[in-house]
């Protein structure tokens, strides 16, 4: 976590340090261990998960819930359900039959280290396992058990999050427009940021109005993401990124720098977080964290 | 359908014919139309869902809430979400880096129509609609919607279909016991079997001692279908099997015709069927389609 960000009088990195550990221990439990038979399976699923990602997800999960004044126990499932849903998908991408990619995070992708049989199966495991425990979550009069479920069904299904993985695997080398490159943003980063901090807000039974804000700043949080990520694979190394730096151009693929160009792709990025900073005004400050999460995932280098 | 089983007096060709109709519809009402965006995944989907499937176990949890005297309407929801994890696990386990099959039910298999990316994303999604769809369904005092979810995630998790899935890849060109080998097929086969039959008694809001009965006779009925594809494999042509036969024996998998020859195995199946029959007993002759469908796995030749 960006240094920078210790300036804020909220401290961001205390937070995401303090929230992390308890998704992480969280995530600890709910797994099978790495010793339940088949050991094979469950040696992949947790080398993916704790391979040191930035727990996002989870964080917006938690940060929404505390903006809404909900109970971190009743966000917990939700923020671990989405972490697995988000692994299983880096794992899948990174197959050789999609984005066939050696290194995630600084280390061998998980079809590197396991094989691929072992890999698609260790990514069915942990989309499974986020639904057990997304059933562990508690409903609401407002927000049932059901729709907890729908939320990740839907966000992370063949019209969302699949739906932005299979744009994007149909779309290298073409010549993709603006808004094309939206329609896979939105999907492929936007509909599970925008689900986490849904799901944050139905964990505290946040208010309808609540709702629709968290929805606004997920989805603008969640395109600014994107393009960034984007910026980043053409601005640094991939010692730094921790992943193969430079794959979007030599795949060809359609990026914000490669159609707007790098300088107005920042100010995209910029645009898109002021949109969701705005979003946050019915919380009326309360909604501290969310915020600084904004800010840090604009500032980010890696 | 085998015409023997039209001698009996449950006709269970008629019935069975009658319900894949019901379930047919309600598959495609459930899943995105083909045309919807991306038309990739949505082709990709459908042509595994409806690629002339027998509808097993769509087919076992009707059959099981008509012995609790449920409704077909509450039971529908969760016969489509099995087959659809069905459908998912078949695309990703005829996969190169799993079984690498060319042919499945007679025509190509995903990955050799819409290449490995698709094939493993149109998996992903069959699993994640699974799970949509069982939102759909009603919980009840006794089952909850959280004891429906929980169900089928569990069924298909890491502990029990996937379980089956890895210690079947890593138990080829091995020497397996007959306890390894059940322990394959109990995951591979019984687990989604029995949580079929339990999820229709479910949805009927049966009691715990049908659900225990369900279960026994899942269990049964799962390992009788493991055995039976063993057997039909060494016995069967491809032309008829609609898959490509003597696989098992070419990838030196264990099987029970390999373990214990053929006829023993042909006795352990109709055991395996015997007690499956024993288990329908609390039933007292209303589980008319769950005993013609054991009898059906058992004479099938294909």
């Amino acid at each position: 976590m960006s240094a920078k960000t210790a300036s804020n009088a909220f401290d961001l990195s205390t937070w995401v340090a303090s929230r992390s550990k308890t998704v992480d221990a969280a995530l600890d439990r709910f797994l099978p261990k790495a010793s339940a038979k088949p050991a094979t399976i469950h040696k992949a699923m947790r080398y993916s998960l704790f391979a040191g990602g930035k727990r996002m997800r989870p964080a917006l999960v938690l940060a929404a819930a505390e903006a809404c004044g909900g109970k971190e126990e009743a966000a917990l499932p939700l923020a671990c359900a989405v972490e697995c849903i988000h692994t299983y998908s880096l794992i899948h991408d990174d197959l050789p039959g999609m984005d066939n990619d050696d290194f995630r995070r600084g280390k061998p992708t998980n079809h590197k280290v396991f094989g691929e049989g072992i890999a698609v199966l260790a990514g069915d495991a942990l989309l499974t396992q986020a639904f057990e425990i997304a059933a562990l979550a508690k409903g609401w009069p407002r927000y049932s058990h059901r729709d907890l479920v729908l939320e990740i069904a839907k966000a992370s299904g063949s019209l969302q999050l699949i739906a932005g993985q299979v744009a994007d695997l149909e779309g290298e080398g073409k010549d993709l427009s603006v808004p094309q490159l939206r329609y896979i943003h939105e999907r492929k980063t936007s509909a599970l940021l925008c689900c986490s901090v849904r799901l944050g807000g139905m964990s505290a039974n946040c208010t309808p109005v609540q709702l629709q804000a968290l929805t606004d700043f997920g989805y603008n949080v969640g395109l600014a993401f994107q393009v960034i990520d984007d910026i980043l694979d053409v601005t640094q190394s991939s010692e730094k990124l921790g992943k193969t730096a430079g794959k979007d151009v030599a795949a060809q693929k359609a990026t914000y720098p490669r159609l707007v160009g790098l300088e107005k792709s920042k100010k995209i990025a910029a645009q898109l977080t002021q949109k969701a900073y705005a979003a946050l005004k019915p919380f009326k400050g309360k909604a501290v964290a969310l915020e600084a999460l904004a800010r840090y995932l604009l500032e980010r280098d890696r």
